[in-house]
């Protein structure tokens, strides 16, 4: 038999919250031909989303109470509670699917209220900014209610690629902490290598294509081939030893001093390969620093 | 008509160096049917590659004096300028190819020398560990004698994917430190993403493939976007601000101290930014920052 939402029309959907990242998403569900029912506090957010053909609710109760797919996405969870005081009633049997930023904990204590009322509770986070939405980049996190991401995929699938992460809800706010701190690293390490080829006159354009290359394959590959080695708390320093780095990592700071160029970065990295070095790990591959940052 | 190359048998090539590095380039050269010469200082390291079809050659001189193309990988700068003493009569007219690691100071000193002697120098850079030389995600950075890249181009493509960085010889060692630079950020980065999932319980081999797929994708878009901000010293944050992530900043070190997990590396990022916000920037990009990495 096939599933309720392979044979069907393009399903309902609600979208609250009507943000850059809320339209954005009302966008990409009417794009995709779902009929969409829109809801803001300020209403005059969703007029250029009726222009486009959504429909307005006039409260919260009625966009709830419009569809069996609820997707919010608002300042924060405060917020949210807020929006949905005296929907209550309404809300057994349908899904709400989350994408309001907020942390681990939030989400379990919202995922936890949910099933008080017989909702399906979905967490989730947006890997993308909203111009993003929907295109080839966009991924979306989501954690919580298994059954709920099964049943709604092939709508949510609109905003972009779906990504399970399990049925504890608070797992996707986690990686969506985890994932912006690996950003925030590739950017400063990208930034700090613009600013040294920069020192000697080489244009960012010129330096990028590289390092995206470089980033994208031999980095994404030690990245892959170092996840087993967490896993298995043994890290086998065949390919590049942490004493080999160490030197090489002398190597930059020295080319970076004398250009005039911020150590900061690089300085706090040599520190701690340095550490595990000094402590008997100099053979070990860079991913032992895992235990660095474990402590 | 067709350059030198196209119409040839396989180009010859000398190997200077048999280390693990320089096993793997001679055993890459052989693998694409080029006769090669090799010469190590312990005569021993070349046994093996004897057996796969290389030719030995006694000394430097007899090494270098075999080949027009002469590629180098020893310890560093002042070893290569050991075993080329006494060679110096030879050298006029043949190319050499130092992939030999070294600062971008000791490149355009080698590259002055070498002028004398009528020799044409590239220098190198290898961003791969050995098993990796010939294989899909192995880059060669080259920075020099610009008609000797184009000469050799199609033998030196055996090691992996040749990119002309230019006629300034320091170049290539430059790129060199600022993309080992980009890796151990994003290494750390993805560290510290692993430490804080595997708190709860996920596993680094779960949160890999997402981190990875993230990094080639998303990030390394965003990346792109910011290269022309900084050539352009213009850094507008219509996509995502320096206010927007530094709020978020706050999510993930309240998220890693509530685990336990160390924040050296987001405390470094998150104080950068939070200058740059208290300097006035708030609403610019994360390209903003390259003017804290630039001093
Ligand atoms: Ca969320
Ligand atoms: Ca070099």
């Amino acid at each position: 038999m096939p599933r309720d939402t392979d044979h069907l029309a393009p399903e309902p959907v609600t979208v609250l919250g009507l943000g850059a990242m809320g339209t954005a998403l009302a966008d990409a569900f009417l794009a995709a031909g779902h009929p969409t029912t829109v809801w803001n506090r300020s209403a005059a957010r969703a007029d250029a989303l009726a222009a486009r053909g959504a429909v307005r609710a006039a409260t919260p109760a009625e966009a709830v109470g419009a569809n069996r797919l609820i997707v919010a996405c608002v300042l924060d969870y405060d917020a949210l509670q807020s929006v949905l005081a005296g929907t209550e009633a309404l809300l057994a049997g349908r899904t709400l699917v989350n994408l309001t930023s907020g942390s681990p904990e939030q989400a379990r204590d919202f995922a936890a209220r949910a099933a008080g009322h017989g909702l399906a509770y979905l967490d989730g986070a947006i890997m993308i900014t909203p111009p993003g939405i929907g295109g080839p980049h966009a991924t979306l996190l989501y954690s919580g209610a298994p059954e709920a991401l099964a049943r709604h995929r092939a709508t949510l699938a609109a905003l972009g690629e779906p990504v399970d992460l399990g049925p504890d809800a608070g797992v996707a706010g986690l990686y969506d902490a985890a994932l912006l701190g690996l950003m925030w690293s590739a950017l400063s390490g990208w930034l700090q290598g613009a600013a040294l080829v920069g020192a000697d006159g080489v244009r960012a354009a010129d330096f990028t294509p590289v390092a995206t290359r470089w980033l994208a394959g031999a980095v994404a590959g030690f990245i892959d081939r170092y996840a087993a080695q967490v896993d298995a708390g043994r890290y086998p320093g065949d390919d590049a030893s942490l004493d080999v780095h160490v030197a090489a990592m002398e190597h930059l700071l020295h080319a970076a001093r004398a250009r005039g160029v911020d150590t900061a970065l690089p300085e706090l990295l040599a520190r701690q390969a340095g550490e595990a070095v000094a402590a008997g790990h100099g053979a070990d591959s860079y991913a032992r620093l895992i235990e660095v940052v474990k402590k």
